[in-house]
């Protein structure tokens, strides 16, 4: 399904992404750290050919698009920036964690400095907004142009504010689940739902029908981010690409873990050493089995793809092949296995 | 002159700018960070009350909708805008320049570390194109509002482009004039320019006549910015608040001293050197005296100032008042003495 999407789609969207970066006025050495994370370039300005990120939410914003009944290539420029926009989160994360790797390559702030990082951060902060703007040039009305904005404007609100709590919930001990909860719906969760919800606004121009795609998106966006903190823990190797329990490794407080931490004061002992060896891992590991942490989340995020499914399926959707094929395209997302 | 179109415009402006920064929803340790830029509370969050900056650029802002013929209550928004974004380059650029203090107080990341400062400017960043979409609910037209987002966006690719070029002349040893004034025209004067186009924008809803204000803003954007490179060496201690000579400790590549590189192989020896003391500063200053580059810096700043005072001049303003009064104000601004 992601294949098929990808071919009908991922073409003129590189296209359309290539042009929006390219209209910034060539400046010696700013183009380049703008290309290198889309996988457009290497560091040293020269042709790569190796996409980066899977580019799920401009796929799931031109399919929402269509299900609602629209023309997809209306919707490129938005698409667009829901993914340029993603990237200049990437850059700022990568700063803030202390990242020097991102999809197997050097991150920007490892090879530009933390300055020329965080500058070219905000370049693409600007150009998803560029990137948005053009709706109004491809026959998307002032009125529809403008909801569109208003939503990414709440989105970016979302995101520095679930960006806030991540970093904040790193110096606290105790974190409940309703904080993570808020915590994932701001960093994780807004970008899909706004993806969803701008995809379906362009197909219909019915606010009313794009709110429901946007509870859709909100939902999906939580399952899928509880989804990958129990591949954190869980997920097989071969199969994510990450080492065993690479989440239990790097201390992150993802939702097993809190759930975990919670329950049991041994494992809470555990995570208050300095670091981790090889047994302390082991140890974590086996004290959420045995609470059943595993089982905990799974029935949390299948409490949010349900209603992802039923907010999709009260949607009005006139586009019925692309609305069937978006019901495919979210079966596939949960079939990254253990 | 400034402070009576303060007394004018500051009450309402405040209040729509903390009514803007109020919109984030309450989030532990986030919002402190939001309002302690603009002097609204201490680093505990407790109130504090001392206004942080001059607020020219909304002031601008609010003035050329008055003299182009329009309310200026209709475009607090947009001088919030203006303002948020301002503060929001502030807080990046003081990470970038690993400056501890502004407006005599410590800087975002000295006090919430580099991470914390990063996400508060991508907030602020995020709140001042909120703050622009709010024209669209005070009556302002869908293609107004449309093109003030097109003039906003422009502006912000203007500002990263130019900070930049910014820090890259930090790092070569010769930068030509034209490579000068094309960064401040990004870093500096772009967000002046916006400010006098948004604002009679909104005041007559004429692209023309907006344009001839664009034109007014960046020439006096550029002749500000000179200005106060003129003053960063040669400036009154007791008027402009520095020590003397103030950039030529810090070596900054402003107009005056790289007229200077270019012209004298001594001064460029004396560059080179990693450190400057009191004896430095005095030759490099001497060196410069000797050159005119005091006089070169002061010419270049009369043609722009001439410039904007024509493109104002051009343009139509049926707000009488206010436009005798933005003429008026323009030259307060150039009235910092030596």
């Amino acid at each position: 399904m992601f294949n098929q999407l990808a071919q009908r789609y991922f073409g003129e969207l590189d296209a359309t992404m290539r042009q929006i970066v390219a209209s910034v006025p060539e400046t010696p050495g700013l183009g380049v750290m703008l290309r290198y994370p889309f996988g457009w370039v290497d560091q040293n300005n020269q042709p790569y050919h190796q996409i980066t990120g899977k580019r799920i939410r401009p796929l799931l914003l031109l399919l929402c698009t269509e299900a609602a009944g629209g023309d997809w290539r209306t919707a490129l420029s938005a698409a667009s920036a829901v993914e340029i926009l993603h990237n200049f989160s990437l850059i700022h994360d990568d700063i803030q964690d202390n990242s020097p790797i991102r999809h197997g390559r050097p991150t920007v702030w490892e090879i530009w400095g933390h300055a020329n990082a965080i500058n070219a951060g905000d370049a693409l902060f600007g150009l998803a907004y560029c990137a948005l703007e053009e709706l109004s040039n491809v026959g998307v009305t002032p009125e529809v142009t403008l909801e569109a904005w208003r939503i990414f404007n709440q989105t970016v609100q979302e995101l520095t504010r679930g960006q806030h709590l991540d970093m904040r919930f790193e110096t606290l001990e105790v974190v409940s689940v309703d904080d993570y909860l808020s915590m994932i719906r701001g960093k994780s969760a807004a970008l899909v739902a706004a993806s969803a919800q701008i995809g379906a606004l362009i197909g219909t121009g019915s606010s009313q029908t794009a709110q429901l795609y946007a509870d859709f998106g909100l939902n999906l966006g939580l399952a899928f981010q509880i989804r990958d903190d129990i591949l954190g823990i869980w997920g097989n190797p071969d199969v994510t690409g990450k080492s065993v329990a690479t989440d239990i490794i790097s201390r992150k407080k993802s939702l097993p873990v809190l759930y975990g931490l919670a329950q049991s004061d041994t494992l809470l002992t555990l995570y208050r050493r300095d670091e981790f060896n090889e047994e302390d891992v082991d140890e974590a590991v086996s004290l959420l089995n045995a609470l059943s942490a595993h089982t905990y989340a799974e029935n949390i995020e299948a409490r949010y793809y349900e209603r992802a499914i039923q907010a999709l399926q009260h949607a009005d959707s006139p586009g019925q092949a692309a609305a069937g094929q978006l019901m495919q395209f979210v079966e596939t997302l949960f079939q990254r296995s253990y």
